[in-house]
C-alpha cells in the first residue's frame, strides 16, 4: 500500500480545488396537465450564460440546504411552484465537455409530476419569467438553452413509458377524479386513445382506486368520484397499456 | 435582466472555484457469468480514504480524455479489464453530504456486462487487487466502501428487472452460444427457473437470434449454437420472463 499518511492526515491536506471539478447541478422537468394537454415548466434566464433562453429549471447543490441530491430538487421545485410534495423521479444524468461554456458540467436530471390548480408560479433572481408550455410546442418551435431540449426529451420517455405499465398519471390529479378523467390523462401523456373496456378492467384488476363516496355532476351524467389508495400512486401493471386493436 | 456584463465577459471571470463543489466521480458494476454464478468486479482501494476496502471501481473524469461522461466509464472499464466494447448503462445517481469523508459527493453510476474468459484483469495505482466476487458473497458477507453496496443493490436491481423484459443476457454469453445456455443465464440472472417451453417461444417470438450453423458438442446431445442478431442485443419483449406457474 501506498499509505504513507493516515486518513485523518489526508482529509486534512485533501482540497478539492486542487483538483479539476465539473459544474454539477440538478435540472427539473415538471409536468403538469393543463388545458387538456401536457405542460413543461420553463424559466427564462436572468443570468449568464444563456441568459434571455428558456430553460428547464435547476441549480447548483446548496451544501447548507441539501443533504442529499434529491433535496436539491426539491427545493428548486419548491422556489418556482411552492409545491413541496410532489411525484419526484430521478432521470439520468448528462455531462460532458461542451454542454456549457462555463466547462465540463453534469446535470443530474429529474421529472415531477404535479397539479397545476394548486400552484403560484414564482420567479427568483436566477428568473426573469416562469410560465407552463404545452411539450407540443417545445418539440418543434421553442429552443431550450443549454442541451436540455435533450434532457427534456429523456424526461418525457421516461414519462410515457412509465405510464405503459404504472399508475402514475393519478399524480397528476387533483385528489379525487372520475375513471373518465384518469383514461383521458392516461390518452393525454401516451397521445392515444385507448380502449375503454380494457382500461377499466386492468385498473379494476390493479385495486389501486377507492371510491369516495362523492359524486361530480355537470353537464355529463353523474360519475363516481375516486381517490388513488395508499401506495396506489405508483402501481405497476403487468402488461403495458395498449391502446385500441 | 440584471445583465451587466456581457457572456464573453462573464465567462473570463467565472471560476468554479470560487464556488462549493462537489466531488463528481463514476462508479460501475461490472457483470459477468463465472461458476455458474453472477459476479462484479471489485477493486481493493490502495489510497485513501476508505484505504484497504473493498469498493466498486471507478473515479474521477479526466477532462483531457473524457468528452462525455460514458467515456469516463468506458476508460475506467477498459483500465481494469482490457474490455472496450461492453454493454454499457447507465443506472442513477447517488449524491449526499455524508457518503465521502471528503465532502459534498456526487457518484453517477453505471452497469457493463463482459464475458469474463476474454479478459485479463489488471489493477493500478488505485487498486492493490482486482477480482471477481459472487454476488452472493457481498450481499451478506462482504462490507464494501462508501456507499457501495447501495449502489452495487441499485445496479443489480437494474440488472434483474430488465432481464425480465429484455434480451440483455446475451451480452453475458461468448458469440455462440447454445438455447440451453442462454436460459440458464437467465435463471442465473432472476435466481429462479423459468420454463423451458414458454422461454423457447419467446425467444422464437422475439426473432433475435440466428444459427450460426454449428454445433455444440460434449458431454450432451449436440446443440445448435446460436448468435445475437445485430439489435438483438437489447431487445424488448412485450411481457415479461415469468417463472414457472
Amino acid at each position: 500500500m501506498t499509505a504513507k499518511q493516515t486518513e485523518k492526515q489526508f482529509l486534512k491536506s485533501y482540497n478539492i480545488h486542487d483538483f479539476d471539478v465539473p459544474l454539477t447541478s440538478v435540472d427539473m422537468a415538471i409536468f403538469t396537465l393543463k388545458d387538456e394537454q401536457l405542460q413543461v415548466l420553463l424559466v427564462k434566464r436572468a443570468q449568464h450564460p444563456a441568459l434571455g433562453q428558456w430553460a428547464l429549471p435547476g441549480g447548483f447543490i446548496d451544501f447548507k440546504k441539501d443533504k442529499v441530491l434529491a433535496d436539491a430538487a426539491r427545493r428548486k421545485l419548491a422556489e418556482k411552484t411552492g409545491v413541496d410534495t410532489p411525484y419526484l423521479e430521478q432521470v439520468a444524468t448528462f455531462g460532458g465537455a461542451d454542454r456549457d461554456p462555463r466547462g465540463w458540467s453534469v446535470t443530474i436530471t429529474y421529472f415531477a409530476l404535479i397539479v397545476c390548480d394548486e400552484v403560484e408560479l414564482s420567479g427568483d433572481e436566477s428568473s426573469d419569467d416562469v410560465k407552463w408550455v404545452p411539450i407540443k410546442d417545445i418539440t418543434n418551435k421553442l429552443e431550450l438553452a443549454f442541451d436540455h431540449k435533450q434532457v427534456l426529451a429523456a424526461c418525457i420517455e421516461r414519462l410515457k413509458n412509465k405510464v405503459q405499465y404504472t399508475s402514475l398519471p393519478v399524480n397528476l390529479l387533483p385528489e379525487e377524479f372520475t375513471l373518465t378523467e384518469l383514461q383521458q390523462t392516461f390518452e393525454i401523456i401516451l397521445d392515444k386513445k385507448i380502449e375503454k373496456k380494457s382500461f377499466r378492467r386492468r385498473i379494476d384488476d390493479a385495486d389501486i382506486l377507492e371510491e369516495t363516496g362523492n359524486m361530480k355532476t355537470g353537464s355529463n351524467r353523474p360519475a363516481k368520484l375516486y381517490r388513488a389508495k395508499p401506495k396506489g400512486e405508483n402501481f405497476y401493471f403487468t402488461r403495458n397499456i395498449e391502446g385500441p386493436r
